[in-house]
């Protein structure tokens, strides 16, 4: 669905330099690829130098950004924010896969199953008993619906997701392929040289506008519940164990673990390949960097590294040490010998 | 299905003091959240200051847990063993979800499988050519059981695991969604600048008691079988690679990786986000500390910490010292400096 | 399907020395375990100790392995590349499952599809709209091809691996369970408090001969493709982010994570539980050793370890540092002392 670069200018709210207005601009493309009829974004510097041999038709940038070299059949589209204009320009120019509003025939719906409206359900997706599954929600082949589980509006649940029962999903969640949420979770009594099942009767509960990546695991409460809050943007293959409170807006990067009962306070960020042990708390806003290993509570708006995780800052002057620490043991072996010399002396 | 705190206390073996007897028990609770009408338990110090102000009406708790400020509306039920009572409390209280014994018409039966009675299989399981399901087992929505693969008695399989060829599986075995059982293990040989594939033609042997997490995978042996051993739980998440042999009761928890050819030896311990290189032993009892690589032999009964890993002991050494490192820098430049005033002196 | 021992060494055009030409090989088996009937290898002098007690019928090994003390009733097939004779050997005793060329008819498929010959298509497998099979692929039970997604020839794609959207996949690719490929990357932009989503509207490309394995994802390019070069193999359980290139030949063990946007060359090396952070190159060849982690561009033909990764002798060098740390600081404080006595002294 082309448009015309004043069209995208306008939608925009774009002031215009350059470039010429009846252009039709029909995709979006990053600066180092973009060609005639695409439009790019230039938000860092970094890049700067790609944009003098782009032959984009177009390129979304802010008003003090500095370009220089700009091609003669390149306009600037001017935005107050342009990072945000380049994602509702590529919404427009690349909208979302449309699905029938429908329910496949292939599509099993166990008893005392509620639906909303403008519902679609693909083939071999399952909702089982008495699930109820809000306006507007998407649920893809093969998705499965646990027994009371409640889905809000507009989600989308992508094929293979599975969803155990009793879980309740709120408004605008996405749950990409292979996540499952409401398995039980890792709790043992050592017995007898065995290892004894607790139970595990929780749910989850995943609040609104909440974005969950594909094989990302998700266990159920042992007792009460495993909360995530909403806003929160979790990737793949990320296991959040029983019973953790994640709060609002958090982000949980790949390959990510939290152990259980933790407290993830709101906007923290976890890494990727990072690990939380249990009964922690990562106080709002605090970051835990890449593959670091958190055994203790971290404080709000700090930043820590490592494993065990500590400081940034104290963690990277120890990094730093450790580089010198070769020569350091050459430096104490040349001291202890200067001593010795300096006591025969004596 | 609610039951009178006098039959709980009979159903636990405990001893009651105060309470209500005819009190009606209706489920169980965290004693952080526990209120009328539901059972906590108390056997952590660390939580014994939540009892003065919690609502719940029985709490199972040790003989010699000296519990302080007991509210008068809460009857203790003193039990041996208060941790298990709990569990068989919340397994009365919570019972699991009971699946109808029949085979979804949705169900895919290929030739040569053979069933056991009471079954229940969900829509769209798909139980591969001669394939046998043991008594009592339950194969849910959308399972898939390979070829010649031999599944005992009382298991459960959740939605969407996949059980490849040939695998088989002892008694009472749980199988969580998104688990994947016998896929290649990861072996080429180097050729002509190409990875040439090692065909993966063992199997898995999963032995009874063993449960198994979401999203977890183990792969089939090259030649012969990746064993788990019986009673071993293994979280979500977990990589298990071809031709290991697992002990019995061993814990692996989520996101740990096992290389291949290891011996896992009874009641080992790999806690999260821990690393196994390949051909390793780990030894009986041993623990792998979380976030920690192995790449030698750990004794038995010994505890590691590290990547690389090393004693415990040793590696907490080493941590308190890198952490003293930064300063040491410092002392050792000051010595540099003493020494050179002291051979000027001198 | 046994043959004899003369037609197994035709096969692998090996020279006999010993053994009974007559005798039936049924199955291969490793030199620990191999028995009658049985044919073996002897590649690695670590097992070399093994042969005397083994009742394996063959054994495949190179002319200038010097194996002592042969049981009489082993025959050695002596060959130019044993470990390939082998994998031969295997491949022919041990045939890969056959699926008949049948579209199961309990599979989707919808509108536009184009199909080459000499398909299998398991039950519930799902082909959306416009997606295209090529000849001689396996699309097992439950496996989810997106909407626009083109697969090659002699494919492989595993139960319930799941490919969104616009993916594009070569020719002899093998995708195993579990593996979701296309699903969106992980991107926001922080504003007004709330993680916006970044589109991505960008696809996969796997090139020919991929392997990738049960429950790894490969994410969607934001714009444009993240790309997996031809002959690479993907363990299980790793996750690829938005934008990578992947080179040719290259490996990548379990529970890996690329960020995104990385550039990692042909025949680089990713061992177990490695990370990369975003926007980094990896050299041709390069090895990045298990568990560690880069945050900047490795040179080619370079092997990095530790997190942060460093030059494998530079990082082996601290490590041995940092085991004499402790015993350091007990030095520098005697030399501590000793200065303080000897200005005492002076």
């Amino acid at each position: 669905m082309p448009i015309t670069l004043k069209e995208l200018a306008d939608f925009c709210g774009a002031r215009i330099k350059g470039g010429d207005l009846s252009i039709a601009i029909h995709s979006a493309a990053d600066i180092t690829s973009a060609n005639h009829g695409q439009v790019t974004q230039l938000t860092n510097s970094r890049y700067a130098r790609h944009i003098k041999n782009s032959a984009a038709s177009a390129c979304i940038i802010a008003e003090d950004f500095n370009a220089e070299d700009v091609p003669e059949t390149m306009a600037l589209l001017i935005c107050a924010d342009p990072e945000i204009s380049f994602i509702r320009a590529v919404e427009l120019l690349h909208p979302a896969r449309n699905y029938n509003r429908q329910i496949a025939p292939q599509a099993v719906l166990e008893t005392g199953v509620t639906l909303g409206n403008d519902l679609y359900v693909g083939p071999y997706a399952v909702i089982s008993e008495n699930a109820h599954i809000g306006d507007g929600s998407e649920i893809h082949a093969g998705a499965y619906i646990g027994k009371n589980t409640k889905l809000g509006k507009n989600c989308r649940i992508y094929p293979y997701a599975v969803i155990y029962d009793d879980v309740v999903i709120g408004d605008n969640v996405i749950i990409h392929s292979g996540a499952i949420i409401g398995a039980d979770g890792f709790g043992y009594k050592f017995r007898n040289n065995e290892h004894v099942k607790v139970p595990q009767v929780g749910n989850v509960v995943i609040e609104d506008n909440v974005e969950i990546g594909a094989n990302t695991c998700i266990d159920r409460g042992a007792l009460g519940s495993t909360l995530i809050g909403a806003g929160s943007k979790i990737d793949n293959l990320v296991q959040i164990g029983h019973n953790n409170k994640v709060g609002k807006n958090v982000i949980m990067c790949g390959l990510t673990g939290v152990s259980g009962s933790c407290n993830i306070e709101d906007y923290a960020i976890l890494a990727g390949s990072s690990g939380i042990a249990d009964h922690v708390t990562i106080g709002r806003g605090a970051v835990v960097m890449a593959r670091s290993g958190v055994a203790g509570d971290i404080e709000a708006g700090t930043q820590v590294f490592g494993s065990p995780a500590k400081d940034k800052k104290t963690a990277y002057k120890e990094q730093i040490a450790i580089s010198k620490l070769p020569e350091l043991l050459k430096r104490v072996k040349m001291l202890e010998e200067k001593i010795q010399d300096l006591k025969k002396d004596a």
